[in-house]
């Protein structure tokens, strides 16, 4: 499940990195403005006494730099952990199909079945994420007994787990598998149903506004401010130097926003596309259901969505 | 089971962020008067030997300012730990139902009867949370014969765990589930008391009060005095520096506080009642007991309780 | 088992931090002293050449503050596990009940005298984490047969554990209870066994001492030369900033120091006692054993032991 | 399996290091000569008002230091995770063989075929993570009656996996083992898949791109302008603190780099070869297959690959 | 198992701490020469424009221990795990006996035999970490049957969990216990071979060495140069501060390298003899097994090893 994109450096970095910089080409533009003004204007508005010098802007920088380190970790956390859970996906969908055609072998018509349950699932999920339409991949993936059930459901996803916890019930009704065998599967559909609700807690519930807001007004006060607390030292190197660390600040702050909705469409949120199509690549594999899906390949912006 | 609010940025502005700025309205208003004060009185009281200068505010902003970050992470870290105990909440309940309806197929009322324990269950934990009376929840969900038990017991929440415990011995006397599956009902009771338990830890635990006053005491003082430290090198520019770097301080000290305590009702507090509303959809749709209770959505403030 | 002690705040200001004020009141006196000294005398020894500046003290200070924030993370880490620890004591006796419950239904004896042991296990593990003689609680609670074993053992807190091990391979032996179900109950039984163990390592493995010595050290040197850096500057403010600073960093240190040993019976420390009550009246309201004893209240000094 | 490399400290110093030395040597260069280009411009470009101080480069720095520290958690953190899996993978393969020798006393053929499975698992999962082929391992290690299918598989690991679960129903199959017995190996599969499908999850989402690039892009930044705001205060001394500030950021922002991606072959990667061949030793010694291979030695460069 | 020693204050301050100081005792006195050698010649070489100042050494000082505070981070969550570790072996020897007294209840000979078995375990474990000679141990502890092939085993830790796992098959073979309570005791089998697994980890993966010679290297360098830029402003007061501000960043730095190995001998290492003792005392009570081992007793030194 390589989903790394194979792309020269330097269009890596106009494609990818053009997710933030455009984010804050406004921001950047207006601090340069502002430092213009400042080396013009410092010397006339310090006569009434108006003064800024950098020691409080230190002060505040860096502890502004703590915060903003705290919620760079908080937004970072948030994508890991959503990756972490596809990538659990993938383990519990492949643990799944391995355990049912160890226990029910040469059944090919049965685990192709429940195969086509659990890539609807990944699917439907995907689709409930991003909130786009699942219609047509329900469509395309789940069996015929269970479509109408599914597909009329306000909640699919959740809908399609029973469905699987109903087939296995099936297969223990009619003596196929016992009830330890069953138990060993049910506890991988537990895990399928953690998965679900964490992606789900994780786009329901955003870093609490507060924080976002703080940091976003205190990171812009403070480009702001600065090139008048640098115009009286620096004078004509004022434009650099506050360019310079208000690129650092605002970047910084733009990715964490960014990544803090991992489940986006952006460059730098997770290719849930190219996700759900390694994980039926892999589930046909292992019922050598031929042709496999092509795996997904970045864009022209050397981008996987 | 998407519960962020759908709104305006600005409402969102103004309503969300208002649950921290008013806390801390009337001491930005004191820091300003206090600058005010600082610009019209420096030059007197430097004149007797009293002076106050930048560097150690430098020092001691910054050394704040990292502690201030540990409180942060501990706060926030509860809040993240609360949140996840409701989605495993969430997962518990629908893993648990998806057992019962493929253990016990075509006996619905087997699993509305269990269902209506599970949802006692939640709005009972939430009533216990928030120290608000869940009379009238459990007299609307609990079936009639565990009523009276539930609502006389000191710990109806734990009782109600208990009941669940009781409906499965009962299946398992009586030879409709084996051990087995028993067993696996089971763990995920023991999941559910797991929840319950860590809910109460947290809410009855507070973080050790100690430092929850020597960073307040220390916020407080340290924006106090800043003005006075700041009049000599910035005049009139004092207030506004000084109220931007009292304002960055005291709002995330604010915030921390409130996050601290996650099961409340401001803006920034979870909203359970919408999560036992999730669960109550949830699990009325696995039974197709139509029609579901409608989605808990956002109030006039754009907050959810 | 809400034990958030209810209190009028300026006593709880006095009646809790006073855990931590009194501890470093002798040293914050001390630094007065020094600043009264610094102040009288730094005229006539920089004429000597001896000069301290604020510059180097400020990398000292904030160089500190990270290391002691790293200390404080340590010892919260400690704290905040062993609270967890004890919350997973809640959580696996209130599931063991419910399982005997479920699975011996109507031998209200049996689900009596495993509670007993139950609850005699909390009780002998507090008074082995405070090294108090826990010989009357043994005496009240465990039952006769148990009671010469247990009370002879110089481990006897894991000898009660070993006792509900052998309650349990009776009930297996007699056909009470099959495989299973002794598997499920016997699974709970490993996590007392964590919990106990735990407990044992954050009581016997304190943080590696050189870390604590080397901050001691160098928070006390570092206050103590402090107001001779600040009086060629502040003069007469010397000793309120001196003091301030100090301050912030003595109550830290010494609020780590107190949350490092969580098991105390200090204001600050975890109060197994009210725990050790809770799970009392969790087990007997399960059994209906009335009356269930009162819950632990806080003292005259609102703390909870 | 301990695979420290035995070596000289000076050899170690050169050797070792030189992983990131090398990496940096180049811009090291740089600023030295910038170093040089500041002390004999200074005056003349300051006469035209273009000034640069340390103090905004302080606050810039301080700022850079906390990100770097950020990014450097977050390569360790990947490093570890890395780390830690393949350890798991040497448990689990210790535990199958474990389990498979106690449910089937006797079998030292069927004990012997499992482990070749499991010894071609490991090697085909180190050459998926490294991109390399192979072949060679998979010809060496899977039985024959699986060679075909495994070798023409699209995803080799995962159907490696696959053929360890028809092994195991087979067994069930034919009354080897009870399904009790299946499920406790079953767990163990599991556990692989897991492994299997962290490893990917870390090989195929490096850390999110515009992290990288800002802050190899700042420090880079940071790095050529220090010269100009030391020169004038420091003069001849530029070259030493600047060259000793820029390897101090440099030197870390470079490793924090190579630890990103841990499956590589760089000296500072983790010896997958190593770590095949101790799984090797560990399945061989169980099965008293003899000889056992040698364990995996350092390099003349005293690299473990 | 409580192994905190008990001693005066002012000797564990000597005894213990002597393990840091000593190490860096030399670096100090280097420390304190360098610092006379600045007082006496700074002026002289200032002369010929080779200025130091405190404001570089301000940033380069907070970005060290920025890093520092990383690497302590880092060692300390090394030593953390391992005692983790070692606590899991605790609560899994003792679950593991309680398991098998209560399956096989009155067979007092074959749990002897097993407990045998576990001491052994875990007393090899030690030697292999430590990288002793465990002949001795394992002739006094591994019952006559196994001896042999665990003694001839170039893997000997390993081979006695083997033999664990052959013990427990051959009382499912003869139809002592169920397959189900093969189960129960098997999961605490792959708990030793994490435990095991874990702990060679550790060992044998140290923190990449670049970071480790990185910080060793800038930490030196830095207060070499120290004293060069506090003696112009300081004169005389150079020497205290510079050692003073050396003593913190070299003690942290030489405890972060002793924590990193936390299995040595070292009085901060983790006193592996006396958990095996501990280990050993808990087996033989719960085998009413006496008279027990004395417990383990710090030395005269007041270290535990």
């Amino acid at each position: 499940m390589i989903i790394r994109p194979q792309q020269h450096w330097f269009r890596r970095l106009l494609g990818w990195h053009g997710s933030v910089l455009p984010h804050i080409m406004f921001r950047l533009g207006l601090n340069l403005a502002m430092s213009v003004i400042a080396i013009l204007t410092y010397q006339w508005y310090q006569g009434f006494g108006f003064r800024l010098t950098i020691a409080p802007f230190s002060l505040l920088g860096v502890s502004i730099a703590i915060f903003l380190g705290f919620r760079n970790n908080a937004s970072y956390a948030r994508f890991i952990e959503a990756r972490v859970l596809w990538g659990s996906m993938v383990i519990t969908h492949r643990s799944l199909l391995r355990q049912i055609k160890s226990i029910l072998p040469q059944q090919e018509q049965a685990a192709r079945e429940f195969a086509a349950l659990q890539m609807a699932f990944s699917w439907s999920l995907k689709h409930q994420l991003r909130e786009t339409n699942g219609r047509e991949d329900l469509l395309r993936l789940v069996p015929e007994r269970w479509r109408n059930e599914v597909m009329n459901s306000p909640l699919p996803t959740n809908r399609l787990l029973l469905c699987m916890g109903t087939w296995l019930g099936e297969q223990r009704s009619k003596g196929a598998i016992s009830d330890i065998l069953w138990q060993s599967v049910d506890a991988n559909l537990n895990q399928l149903s953690a998965i679900m609700t964490g992606c789900e807690r994780i786009a329901g519930t955003p870093i609490p506004f507060a924080y976002t807001l703080i940091l976003h007004r205190t990171v812009y006060l403070f480009c702001s401010l600065l090139p008048f607390a640098l115009a009286a030292d620096l004078h004509f190197m004022t434009p650099l130097v506050s360019v310079f660390i208000s690129y650092t600040f605002l970047s910084l702050e733009s990715l964490a926003a960014e990544l803090e909705e991992p489940f986006g469409e952006e460059p730098n949120h997770l290719p849930l596309n190219a996700m759900c199509v390694t994980i039926e690549r892999n589930l046909r594999d292992m019922n050598d259901d031929l042709p496999l899906p092509a795996p997904a390949l970045p864009d022209s912006n050397f981008v996987l969505n």
